[in-house]
Parts: structure tokens; sequence; C-alpha cells
């Protein structure tokens, strides 16, 4: 499986080119043969003896873009003038501003959105905290916190080089769900000192998403920052990731007519998103579950157990199996991939049941060749957006966060990421379902209105129960005078 | 001095009136007489009996308002239907917002700000971590730091109640200087964690304003998160208001023809601020300037000086003053307070010599009454925006963060705070010079673009041999494509 050209990696050339017949043959013929995909050509200004000509393609990374502009360099008659890489281009300055909602044209509007008029704003959730919540940015506000120790594919490239991913989500957080999200890269992998950190900065946001946190610390950092704080704590790899792989294996067992407590289902990976995968499966209804990790098979009489992987051991694998991951597949109706490329091959899917669905999400290489797979699965989806049944978190978190600021939860709860993973299932009409078809598209609205209805349907019991406030005093003042 | 109706307190009041022909001079009546000032006032809808008016007045503050309301309600044929808070409404929701700068259209666009071309970005950092000041929103994102203990003149009101201030405090940021400033509001009053946590959320960020944190444990967080940190740590209640003096009274001297070196200098209060105030008068050249805070003057035999006020004791007061603050002004050409109200009579400062100047910057309630000072002093200022002469922080602090971003400035030395000042100073022309006029309006754009100059050179020399960087490899690669 070679890497395809990318408009992920895309450059733009422009180029000084001698007039002749062949002049723009010869641009897009050299780019072919160097493997690049030319995507744009413009001639932006035409002489008598020259042309100046822009020419966007896309390449594999940017090694290749740099053989392609070699092959374009070692044509005759051609100058290169300039290159720009549009993925750079579009992150040149970052990618969020912070903007203000509130206009200062005057000093009437000075003194009341500064001194003396805020201070009695700040009065009002001094004697109320939780007027906060209309009074602030708290509101509609999350943190998107990560210590650079597991970003996407690259491992732990640190908080700085970590920064471009989190305004990444920031960016998705304001699309999907119009959420102001505000990345927050800590500069240390210290357990104590990151649940120190968030808990010292939580006041002014309503919700922590964690991201790309190296297992088995965001464990206990997820853990303590929900033991500590009030309001919900999210780790978008895993509960995100559960949420759509719940989500998508509902609507391809519909697929196949099988039921949930029925199947066989083997997984690989025991990670950060492996477990929180599993947990939910569990509270979904699955009873048969086999987990492995790179050591083979999890089962409970397996030396050198963690307390994680004990947990594990213990909640699955009810018929004691034992041996490679290879060997459990073997009549598996359902594989389930969050570990590393190619740990299975088309030959292994055959041997599982008929019917059966793999889900392949290691990315950019999934753990099976998607083309390989689908020869023999009914179903198989991966992480990638190249194949059909991409499983991406951008259908859930978007709408989980919507539900719980929509709601004011103080938690996220395991009912609501179930109520979470029925609703996405949900958007695909049962008259679109099929074995190519089992989420919706990213840009789908309808995921995140629905999974955020269900999000805040869940949550919403749990916050009027915890926020009983009589409305006098001070806060009726308020209220009256907002006219809210 | 009574506190004036202000239109940082002013209300709106939806009324239905039964009509007749006194009816809108009743309702104007009745507020004037109540103590509120009308400012706007609609017919919105009117009918065969009734009229409904909206009618918006300032008042003093919120009980003020009430009673305005109250005073409404007690007319004949008036309903008061709904009344709503001007300064409230300004702040529902929050007064900011974060806002992406790249468009997500399609699978193309997501494939650029997110995965999978963002690894490319992040890989380019991660080799070059300087380059995050060009790929992220670190080239022009600060912090605005605060624990909330010391928050206007409200004091210890908590992380929480101080957000409203801290995202004003962003809103200045954006609409004087263009940048992108994010309140952080700290969960803990301890120095230690407060260094900790502000250290630990560094990499995102490309200067720290700390604000509203109560002396003396400002001083040391200060200190330590400039030994720390790689970027500049600024606090503007001792900074920002230390330019904006010096540079009032540069302009002062000028009025009365006297010089910085000569004249005698008396101040009260030596905390945040007064302590700030002191070093950059010191660095501007003032040689006679005698401290008092609230146990009198200061100097170097007062028993029980703690750090701080015996570095006070030893930088200041040659001629050996002790006594009382009203002793200490007879013959000073300048008072500077930074303390609290009516700590001098409009006498004490008719003792000062010929020509004097008097700042007093306690807010709301000055250190001497502005108008009794100004039958005597030559030159008055204060905080107030009511007064002629406000010493107002904004003049500072969005042009200092605009120079040392621009610079890409790794620290703030007390010479670029100096050239802050003398560029504000210069901001005010010659032939607009007058004792009512020694500082700029705050709606001068001039103010931050001279004082952002300033610093910018200031600070140039230092970032450019910090930043000795050569240009080969990925880097220069990175640079080619991008154009840049």
């Amino acid at each position: 499986m070679v890497l395809a050209p990318s408009v992920s990696s895309s450059i733009t050339a422009r180029l000084e080119v001698r007039a002749r017949p062949t002049a723009v043959s010869d641009l897009t013929t050299a780019i072919e043969r160097a493997g690049g995909i030319v995507t744009a050509l413009d001639v932006t200004a035409s002489f008598h003896e020259t042309m100046t000509v822009d020419v966007t393609c896309a390449t594999r990374d940017t090694e290749h873009a740099a053989d392609v502009v070699a092959a374009l360099e070692g044509l005759d008659g051609v100058v290169v003038q300039r290159v720009s890489d549009r993925t750079f281009l579009m992150h040149l300055g970052g990618k969020l501003s912070i903007e203000s909602k509130v206009p200062l044209r005057n000093r009437d509007d000075l003194s009341m959105a500064y001194t003396p008029g805020v201070a009695r704003v700040c009065q009002a959730i001094a004697e109320h905290p939780e007027d906060a919540r209309r009074l602030t940015i708290k509101r509609n506000t999350i943190a998107v916190v990560t210590d650079g120790t597991a970003v996407l594919g690259m491992g732990d490239i640190g908080p700085l080089a970590a920064l471009p991913v989190m305004e990444g989500k920031a960016v998705l957080f304001k699309r999907f769900a119009d959420i102001d999200a505000f990345p927050i890269c800590l500069d240390t992998t210290d357990v104590d000192r990151i649940v120190e950190t968030v808990v010292a900065i939580a006041p002014a946001f309503a919700g922590i998403n964690l991201e790309d946190i190296s297992a088995p610390r965001c464990f206990e950092i997820e853990r303590r920052l929900r033991e500590q704080l009030d309001i919900p704590v999210f780790h978008d790899d895993q509960h995100g990731t559960a949420i759509v792989v719940v989500a998508a294996l509902t609507n391809a067992l519909q697929v196949v007519g099988k039921r949930i407590g029925d199947v066989r289902v083997v997984m690989s990976g025991a990670g950060a998103a492996g477990t929180a995968v599993l947990k939910l499966l569990l509270a979904a209804g699955v009873r048969d579950v086999v987990v492995a990790d790179i050591e083979g098979v999890i089962h409970r009489d397996r030396p050198g157990l963690g307390r994680a992987l004990r947990w594990t051991a213990e909640a699955t694998n009810y018929r004691g199996v034992t041996g490679t991951l290879r060997d459990a597949v073997v009549g598996a109706d359902v594989f389930i991939g969050l570990s590393a490329p190619d740990v299975l091959t088309g030959d292994d899917v055959a041997r599982m049941a008929p019917d059966s669905i793999v889900f392949a999400l290691a990315n950019p290489r999934p753990e099976v060749d998607p083309d390989d797979a689908s020869r023999y699965a009914a179903v198989v989806g991966t992480g990638r957006s190249d194949f059909a049944n991409q499983i991406n978190n951008v259908l859930a978190f978007p709408g989980v966060f919507r539900g719980l600021l929509d709601a004011r939860s103080r938690t996220v709860t395991d009912a609501m990421l179930l109520a979470a993973a029925q609703a996405l299932a949900s958007v695909v009409h049962p008259d679109e379902l099929n074995p190519t078809y089992i989420v919706p598209s990213v840009f789908n609205a309808e995921a995140t209105t629905a999974v955020a209805a269900a999000v805040r349907t869940a949550a919403g019991a749990e916050a009027d129960a915890a926020a009983p406030r009589p409305d006098t005093g001070a806060i009726a003042a308020v209220r009256r005078f907002t006219g809210a």
C-alpha cells in the first residue's frame, strides 16, 4: 500500500516558461512523471517570448514535493520562481484568533466593558458563582489540553510541536459545534503537575478535552481530574473513538443482520483508545470479546499483567482464549483494530465467520490492507478518508461538548457516551444503510446536532439535580436587570 | 465627593404608560428627582389609551437603579414591564469568542488544517521550535493571568469573579493592539503553584500579562516567572502604571518648566504599583524622592522594614526625612499617590512648592479631592475619566505587548519600559501641551503605535542577539515552501 499523493501535501509553483506550443504539456507531463497530480494550472501572464504559469499539484510528502520541483527545474526553458506549500500557508500565523464580541467605540463602551461598570458584574459572580455561566466566556469555552506525548502518529513531539494539532481541534470545535476552544499545551509530562495545572486553570472553562496524552498516564490524569473538577473531562482519543466505533458497529451489525449480544468480537490494542472502546462495547451489550496486545491475547493467567490489563483480563475473554491475535480471529464476527499497521492479512480475514466486520483503525496504515479485507469481510471501516466508512472522531466530540455545555453538565458519564453512540448511529437512516455507508460523512451537520441532543438529554437530569438554586436576593436583581 | 450617575450603571426600562399630555415629562421628571440622568427615550408604540416607552438612564449603582425603578413604578398610570441593565447585557455570554482563521469547507481543507497535513507542520516545529512563532498562534497570543486576589478596588474576589475583568483586558488588547489575549484565572493563591502553572502552560503564548495579583506575592511571582520563561512577563498593575505615570510626569514638568533631576517628589503607596513607579522614576532621572506608606515616611531607621520596604528605604530619601506623609509634602514639587482615598487635603497641596504637580491615582476616590487640589497645584492628574489628565494603563500595555511581539522579545527590561514612557509622552505635541492635557486620550491611536515602535526598537537588539539561527536544512525548505 503506497501512499498516494494528497492535497494535504500540495504545492503551488510559479514558473517562468519560454513560450512554445508544448509549453504547458511539458510541465504537466514532467509533474505526472515525477508522481505528482496536477490539480490546477493558470497562465497568469503572457509575453512575446515567455509566460508565467502557476501550477498546483498534490504530492506524497515534503521530499516528494522537492522531487517534483526538481523535475520542473530540469526542464529546458523553465525557471522556478517561487514554490508555496498550501498546507504551510494555511497554518502561517496560527489558525485561531480571539475576537471581542463587544464594541469599544467610546468612553461609554469602555466604562461598561471595563472599569468601572465591570465591577458590578464581578460582584454578581462573587455572590453567585454559578452566574459565571451566564456572564462570562465560561458559558461556551472549553480547554483542549495536551502534553504532546502521543500526537497523531508522531508520538512524543512535545507541547510546542503539538500546538498546530490542538489549534486544528479548536477549529473543528468551532466549525462543527460553535464552541470556543482554546489550546493548552503543557510543558510537563508529570502526572501530578498536569493534574494540578489543569485544576488551577479550570475556572474559566466549562469543559476539558484531553488530547494526545500517552497511555497509561492519560487514565490517571482523566480519573483524578474528574474527581477534582466540577466540569466534564473528556479524553477524545478514548471516548470520542469509542462513540464512533460503537455507532459504526451498531450499523454494521444491522447490515449483516447480527445482534450485538450474539457476536464474537476480537480487538487488537489495549491502549487508551482500545480500553475505552472495550468499555463502551460492554456497556452497549457485547458479551463475547477477546482483546490482544503486542504480546498476544490477554487472559487472566497471562503473567505480568499491570493494573489496566488486569481489568481487561477480568472483564473479557470468558471463554479463556490464549495464543496470538491471528489465532483469536478465526471464526470471529467482528475485528476491531486500534493498534499498529499490518497485524493481519487478507487470509486472516478469510478465516473469520461469514459476513464478518473489520474495523482497522491504525492510521495512516491500518491493521490489515482494507482492499484485502474487503475481499472477505462484509463490512470494512478504517480511519482514512480515502476508503469508505471512515471512523472519524469529528463525528462525536463536537456534538458531545455541545450537549454538555447546553446542559451545563458537571460530568460526562458512560450513559451519555452510549446515548451519543446510539444517536450517531441513527443519523444513517435505514434506507441509506449499506456495507459502504455505516457512518455519516463528517460534513453531515445532522451528526453533531443528533449527538448534542442525546447528550443534552442524558446530562439534563443530572445537571438539574446538581443545581437547585433559589431565585432570590441579588441574583433575582441581576436576572431582572438583564431581562433574563 | 458624591459619585455621579454613570453610563456604566445604566438601565433601560420598558414602560406601559397611560396616554396623556404630560406622560413623557412625568417620566423624565420622576427619574431626575430620583437622581438619575435620562440619556435616551423612545416611544416604541402608541395606542388609543396607552403607549409603550423605552427610557434609558444613568444611575449611580445597582441600589440607585432600584430606587429609580421604584420611582417609576410609583407613578400613576405607569407599569414597568421590563428593566435591562446595559452593562449586564453587554457581558451576557462573555465578551470574547475564539474564531477560526481558516475555512473548513470540504475534505481538502480538513486534510490541510487537520490530519494528515498538520503533521508536516508539527514536524517542522519539532525540528525548529522557534518556527512556532510563524506557524502557530504563538505569534500573536498572550495570557492575561490572575489569581483574583486584588481585582480593581474589590480585593480578593477569587478567580471566577475576576473573569469579567480579564475578558475586558483581552478586549482592550484586541481593540488597541490587535493582540489575541486569553484569560487564565487561577484557582490557587499559592506562589509556588501559580509559578508552576504559568510555566506549564507557557508554550502556546508569546507573553504573560500578570493582572490584579496582590502584593507582595506579585513581586516574587513575576521574578520567578521571568527567571524560568523565555517569553516576556509584564505585571500591568506595576509596569503599565509606571510607564503612564512617568510619561505624564515628563509632560507635566514641561508645563511647569522644571527638570526631572531637580524636583522633590513625594509618593504615597509602596505596594505593587508604587514600587514599580518608584523604580521607573529613578531610571528616568528623579533624584530626590520620599515614599510614605500607611505608617508614614519610609526611611532607613524605621523599625520592622520587610525586604521590599528595605529596598525602598535604601533607594530613596537621601535627605533622611521622617514623620508623616503630610509633613513630607511640605515644599515638594510633585506628589504621586498610589494608595488610598483622602490622605491629603487641599491645604496640604497649598503647602507644596509653587507650580506643584499632583497625581492622585487611587480609584475611584483619589488621595486628594481633585477639585481641591486644582486650586493650588499647577497640574492635577487622576485615574478617573471624569477629570482631566486621566492616568490610564490602556495608554501603555497594548503598545508594550505589540512591540514585544513584533520584536519576538524573550524579555521585558527597564530600558524598554522607559522607552515606552518617553514615546508615550511624545504623543502629546508641544503645541498641544497644557495643564489639562499632559497625556493623550485613550482613543488616540498614536499612543499604541508610538509605544509599540519604541519597545520594538529597544527589544530589537536583544531579540536579534538571542536568535542567531542558520537558515539551512529542513527550515530552509519550509521557508521556501511558504514563499517566506
